[in-house]
């Protein structure tokens, strides 16, 4: 058989079931040979970062990696924000490139560009397959480290490599984990310091296991838990341990960090300004607090749960009740959307929240919602919800996602709207609509740019506002496939979510909003 | 003053007076500095690969650059693609990324990634400011290399190096022109040796100019001419010599080079399949065909003239003359269509072709239309006409642009549609709606996957069709605040072009067309 036709087999054999693709000519025999492997589902994307944000979603649910295909370079130059967003969610992700046949790339041909460059900023894994003979071996070992390593693995397949015969699929890949081992007796002896502790959740800690064992350290030690302000997915909801993230904003975030001697990082990064604002600190840990890290990313639950073990063995995790917020009337703004949002919340949702700033107060909002994951925004690319959406509902075809996505966001992926609608995907987007790019208002302030003498004036107004024309998100839904309504009040957005959550496939909501920022 | 708004003055002192931004946090204080400064004009788009082809098309009709502010590495990656296309298009372009404060990159933010690698691979002149007081040294340094080597000048701006004050502006880099000295001997012989002999023009050469001189030797010599496949610009219609364009088709251009001994190229490169295909030659130069280069890119068109001058002094090229189609009528197809455009093109237009299948006969059907550019996809990169349609307007305010968009290639850039609306600019763009990726439907049988036994099923015919929803371009225009309307005749066609030539600011026609690979 071809390249491609092992390469797809192959993929099915390790597991990889879904492919999000936006081919061209050099990909054509990996499409040609889609139909030979029924297991492989292809699912077409208009544009490169739907596909890569798409397999970030999936992995994010399913837990496994889906394969992403690439047209050359500029294709991955498309992808590339998503694959950031990826590689920051600790993701599985193996995606393949085409390039052009290898005896075609001396020839400088227009597609031509340095792909490896581009590609090892975002890859844990990086192989050009140069032989037949090599595309079954190079891409179990690309599944295997995505797996291991929970990081993107990137093959770039060469044409002739694709179509050239003699390949043969392979089972698996044997990899061995090297893992660092867990040395929990720093993050102990602080948590049994008596000296005020936070332990920090974060990566594979942020599930309900993982939250659990943390809350069960926390009644035993009097430390308290904050979860990383971006978590990859987090459990919350009824019956789940509630934990507070850790504020975008550094002022807010200092305060919730005051007073800690001890910082237990569990799956957490070193928390950190998101920018960097002039005269303020970087590093938001207070400087008499010591921070210890009990794992990485990937382990950290276990981790977690293997200090709860010993330090808690008896304890019970406390968590929420369900208590949803009451239905509420009035002209839509952060708080009466949030509500609405948490009244109405189906079980077992799947909520990718690109909110931003209007979606400050769902947290409160939902925080008695049944049982749901929060997805967020790992990597600060804007543009990854709608795409996230489609590899979430993809890999949970049987529970609702709710996508809530900025009109600003909205925009650098917009085309996600015709594969939801083609894959008839059960997701339900609010799109917040206030016309600005709301967060970039309230950043011009805190960066200090009117403190030196640059009030902002009207050229830069204008590049951090979306009127003038207004986007209608109703129109452009409906036409890329989606039914789509506006609504300006909490009674209309309760109504709309019930006509989108009672209805199968996807569903827009433009929600009207006053700017946060003013 | 702060590095910003040094840059900026820089900037404008140099003759870059148009920004095209999609701007975040990083970036605020060169926002905040734009009013500071009156002569730069700020454009706002909503996808940075919008930004970057709207530079690709300022500096195609400017000839020099426009400024673009991008947001860190996604910002960067989402705006490669246009960059690609913008590199092969030989352009002077000014990238400015802004990044974290350089204090701040050791804490990997989220949004910290490698971006002097992604931007190191279409950029030809690269620096990272890390001094305020280097910042517009190091700006003028990156206008004049763009200028003198018409590449990619990009420029790393740390948020720090933004804010801090004791940056002063600077006129002009005085920078050394490298470029190599001309040796037309060895083409000179090759049109004095009455062997069958092409002289392809390319690069800064397919202007009115360095047409006539490439005419005029052929005049002399019984050479014949081609241009390039895809030309930066290319001059053409009534008044100005005619010249056949080497097709993209391997197998056509094989046809067209036959029998050649001699091939001088004028700043084309040397012809190479866009593609390699299975057991077909990659270099399309017959095997005794002499290749002699008379000239790179740049300087292409000075070379012809020279050379002209010295071989043909008293010759006069013969230009086309004006010959439009009748108005045809009927269903719209590639040929009805193609006429259409002919007979209404207005005088002086900029067309910006990504017609691609669907564009197939509007070289014949406009070679005799007044005087225009035509711009033409020079990275292969698609997804480049709507944004290089808002550069060209801005660069070109009195001429009409005419964009011919394929549907599948006007999705990845499909947001330049609000740019075009906001600017108030004089686009009329004509999307093709054959509702299918036909080019790739095409490729799929020329890379030989049928012969393969791959015979392509639903899965892969799936992924080259773009029904199941059918984009609706009337909605998704008017969602962005262009008016649109969709045509099934020619008679409609032609109709709509009226209407959308005669009132100024952006139209879209969608031109609903059958499939030509079926």
């Amino acid at each position: 058989m071809n390249g491609a036709r092992a390469l797809i087999t192959t993929l099915v054999d390790n597991g990889v079931q879904v492919c999000f693709a936006n081919p061209g000519t050099s990909e054509m025999h990996f499409v040609a040979a889609l139909d030979t492997v029924p297991q492989m589902r292809g699912v077409l994307t208009l544009f490169e970062g739907v596909a890569t944000g798409a397999a970030d979603g999936y992995a994010r649910i399913s837990g496994g990696p889906a394969a992403v295909l690439l047209h050359l370079g500029p294709g991955l130059g498309n992808g590339l924000a998503n694959l950031h967003n990826a590689r920051r969610a600790v993701v599985p992700l193996v995606v393949v490139v085409g390039d052009h046949a290898t005896y075609h790339k001396k020839y400088d041909a227009p597609l031509e560009s340095d792909i490896d460059s581009v590609a090892g900023t975002v890859s844990g894994w990086l192989r050009r397959s140069l032989e037949v003979t090599d595309v079954a071996a190079d891409a179990a070992e690309a599944i295997a480290s995505a797996r291991i390593h929970r990081h993107i693995s990137t093959l770039i397949l060469p044409a002739d490599v694709s179509w050239d015969e003699g390949a043969a699929p392979l089972e698996s890949a044997a990899l061995q984990t090297d893992l660092a081992a867990v040395d929990a007796s720093r993050a102990e002896a602080a948590l049994r310091s008596g000296e005020p502790t936070v332990i920090m959740v974060g990566g594979d800690a942020t599930d309900s296991a993982g939250l659990s064992a943390a809350v069960r350290l926390t009644q035993v030690s009097g430390a308290r838990v904050l979860c990383e302000t971006f978590p990859t997915r987090l459990e919350r909801g009824a019956g789940v341990p509630a934990v507070e993230r850790l504020a975008y904003f550094a002022e807010a975030a200092t305060t919730q960090l005051a007073g800690a001697r001890h910082l237990v990082l569990a799956g957490a990064p070193h928390p950190v300004s998101f920018f960097a604002y002039p005269g303020k600190a970087s590093d938001l840990v207070p400087d008499d607090c010591a921070v210890h890290t009990l794992a990485g990313p990937v382990g950290a639950g276990a981790a977690l749960a293997g200090l709860a073990d010993r330090m808690a063995p008896t304890e019970t995790a406390a968590t929420a009740e369900l208590a949803r917020p009451a239905l509420p009337s009035g002209p839509l703004n952060v708080s009466t959307s949030a509500d609405v949002i948490g009244a109405l919340l189906p079980e077992r949702a799947i909520v990718v929240d690109e909110a931003n700033t209007s979606g400050v107060l769902l947290p409160q909002s939902t925080a008695g919602a049944p049982a749901h994951d929060w997805l967020t925004l790992t990597g600060g690319a804007i543009g990854y919800a709608l795409p996230v959406s489609i590899g979430a509902a993809i890999a949970a075809p049987d529970r609702p996602v709710l996508c809530l996505e900025s009109d600003g966001s909205a925009m650098y992926t917009i085309s996600a709207l015709w594969t939801q609608a083609r894959e008839h995907l059960d997701i339900t987007t609010v799109v917040y609509a206030n016309r600005a790019y709301d967060i970039l208002r309230i950043e011009l302030q805190r960066v200090g740019a009117e403190a030196a003498g640059e009030r902002p004036g009207p050229k830069a107004e204008s590049l951090l506002d979306l009127t003038g024309p207004t986007l209608d998100f109703v129109r452009i839904a409906k036409g890329m496939g989606v039914p789509a309504r506006r609504v300006g009040t909490a009674e209309e957005l309760a109504d709309a979510l019930q006509w989108a959550f009672g209805e199968p496939g996807p569903h827009l909501i433009e929600a009207v909003m006053p700017s946060i920022a003013g």
